[in-house]
């Protein structure tokens, strides 16, 4: 582990049941304390039962600003930063807190690219029930999702992007306290979240970060103030650290796009980069596209920024830069020009409505378990994940609907896993005899 | 470990993660899930992390009174509950939440006993700042602390009282968490105080309890506030239990009675045996011993009780009950009768007031540290325990004192050790030219 030697001025280590007090009691940490906590954990010198302390007490009393930045600084130098001062265009990066059906990264990275823009990203690949990017680029025969570091970097520099496994040596102490944090009911702080995500996404080397903080039935964050407010705790971190940080709060209410599942999402998303596609996510993306554009400092307007974005994912550039992704990281390009290669479920059916009306709500984590039970996840360590089931054409609300008139269209290979997960998707419809308001998609921008 | 069996009827055990965000959410446990709980301590089936993370949770988000009720029923249940059945008599014990200068222990035990009450009184012997009980008594030559089950039982049957170590096997669950409590910042939770003190006291056996809450700057409780609530709180709990309950909340602002120390405060007690001794001790004692023998059901009315204790007091029985408390646990009763067999330090000097004017404040605690320096105290294990040093004569508040007149007397055995404790002694006083009212010594009596 890397450790970084304390400031030679005179710090008096406190005890750690003094640490766990004073949070307690609502007092705010300096940053020698904070570093001190960050070594220790990472050290293994704290114990797990005074960590777990600590962090319940963050979580009722919060952090300051300072502190967040603080803690976020903390935990990105608690190991490697990658330096990507060699390479001279703007970089940028983008995170989202993770939605169903969200295939805008398969997207908006080479956007990102083709405008311009070095795009570092690196994510989790843990299996939560939403199916996460790199677990996507992996249907792609090839796809290496864990690169070294000076690969990394040496792509990067080569074709201005790169979706790849976080290394270990970035924030390593995260990973260590998220573990402790997942065991001890610490998840759902906002300056921990902060923390956690900033700091490995900081030591990526990228100077600005575009955030989706997704609310509702299909994100983690079912209430929009608490989106609100985490968008609000990440930018400001990131000024703090000098990054430059732009969030938009988007709903997360029903599924993104028409389709939930491997193969069907990235068919999706290649549709998107040829400007095609289903209008929810393709506005999402124009959104955050112009974001990154705009933040690179690639478009000085929202004008220019709006005909950038537009002209890439219209003029082929932006798909060229997908195939260049792929192939750069061992995948089979071809797949990307023949989207009709990617395996296909054995059985496609509809799901009836049953009865006439709009459709009203969608729960968007239902159709996520859903497609998890089909067979798009895995339930134990052993199981294979199947690309080909999913769901498509999913009517979105305010559609209106026929009796019968298919709600979306199951791709599934197995009937056994069909029955359960026909439960989900059955109760994941609420249908109304009024026209609804659909939700906004775009709630509120945080700059 | 004594486990108890969990009743047949079905209890699908929750995770450990599920309890911790339920309390932290602000959810109510059930009976089930706190057995559950605390079997999973005592088993150490939950990791200390999760039981951290749940300590803390409780700290901020309380308890029910149902709640701390069960609580402590289940750590109660976790060991052996003493079996008093077979003893006639009214058995009642007395609790203390600590104070500096507090030998009403040592008067109260024989003067219930001479009044007819059982009192089976177990108590820590883990060293403080504040002199035990327990320690008072080892300065008398040959006295066990402790003492088997079998023993305690049938000195209870015999002469109707005992001062000992509590046995390892009541409420074993209570030990280990408080440890852990110890080290995440969690001691300072009613509920968790609560229980943690009502399982002991309610496994030794006894009918009814009264119980001392004091607050101030002699006692671990600072705020009054916080002293009826946890007065409040475990009469509450002890209600549910089907156990009579007193609570009294007094002040610890400035040392109780004139002395500190182990053979000083010894002797004072021996003097209230006889009826004398400091004014506001005396008070307290009756007004405890009163709450005693009420509680027993051997006086009906208060008059009676006042007149049941004063007997006791004055006409020998209660200093003879001590006297048979000690030698039935193999102590030298002639200590008793003579006073003055025990150890006396070899110096004796005043503190002297640095200016006229009256007691203003007393710093109890700063007194207790002082003469914890003097050796009253251990601070490692291997020290040995000095019986004959302390203070005595203490001013109390409301005392109007010319410059240079004793504001007490130290009894020392080592002149380094003194220096050292005067810093305490010396800051211990504020002197003020206008007489303060006197802190009432009874704020208020809970039941």
């Amino acid at each position: 582990m890397t450790k970084r030697i304390i400031p030679s001025r005179r710090f008096i280590k406190p005890t750690f049941e003094f640490l766990i007090e004073k949070k307690r009691d609502g007092g705010e940490f300096n940053k020698e304390e904070i570093r001190y906590i960050i070594d220790s954990i990472l050290d293994n010198e704290m114990p797990k039962h005074q960590q777990a302390a600590l962090a319940m007490s963050i979580f009722f009393r919060g952090m300051s600003a300072q502190e967040s930045a603080d803690l976020t600084e903390e935990m990105m130098l608690s190991g490697d930063v990658i330096d990507l001062s060699d390479i001279a265009k703007p970089k940028i990066d983008k995170y989202s807190t993770g939605g169903v059906g969200d295939k805008t990264d398969l997207v908006l990275v080479p956007l990102a690219m083709a405008s311009g823009v070095v795009v570092p990203m690196m994510c989790g690949i843990e299996h939560d029930y939403v199916i996460n990017t790199l677990t996507k680029l992996c249907a792609v025969p090839g796809f290496k999702h864990t690169v070294s570091k000076d690969h990394f970097v040496s792509q990067l520099a080569k074709i201005g992007g790169s979706i790849a496994k976080q290394v270990d040596d970035l924030a390593p102490v995260e990973g260590k306290f998220y573990q402790l944090r997942k065991e001890t009911g610490t998840i759902p702080s906002l300056p921990l979240i902060t923390g956690s995500v900033l700091s490995k996404k900081l030591a990526e080397g990228a100077e600005g970060l575009v955030i989706d903080v997704k609310w509702g039935n299909g994100s983690f964050i079912k209430e929009l103030e608490q989106a609100k407010q985490l968008a609000r705790s990440m930018t400001r971190v990131g000024r703090t650290l000098k990054r430059r940080c732009v969030a938009l709060v988007t709903d997360m209410n029903q599924p993104l796009g028409d389709t939930v599942g491997t193969s069907l999402e990235i068919k999706e998303a290649i549709q998107l980069l040829k400007g095609e596609g289903p209008e929810d996510i393709k506005d999402l993306v124009m959104k955050l596209g112009m974001e990154i554009v705009r933040l690179a400092g690639v478009a000085g307007s929202t004008l220019s920024a709006k005909q950038t974005v537009q002209r890439h994912l219209t003029d082929g550039s932006a798909l060229q830069k997908l195939k260049d992704l792929v192939k750069a990281q061992g995948g089979d390009p071809s797949y990307i020009d023949d989207p009709s290669k990617f395996a296909t479920a054995k059985h496609v059916r509809k799901l009836p409505a049953p009865k006439r009306g709009y459709v009203h709500m969608i729960s968007a984590g239902m159709i996520a378990h859903g497609v998890h039970i089909l067979g798009a996840g895995k339930t134990s360590a052993h199981d294979k994940i199947d690309y080909a089931v999913g769901v498509s054409e999913i009517k979105k609300v305010g559609t209106q609907v026929k009796q019968g008139e298919p709600l979306m269209m199951i791709h599934y290979n197995d009937e056994a896993k069909l029955e359960q997960a026909l439960e989900y998707f059955k109760n994941a419809y609420r249908l109304a005899p009024k026209r609804p308001t659909p939700p906004p998609l775009v709630v509120e921008r945080v700059a």
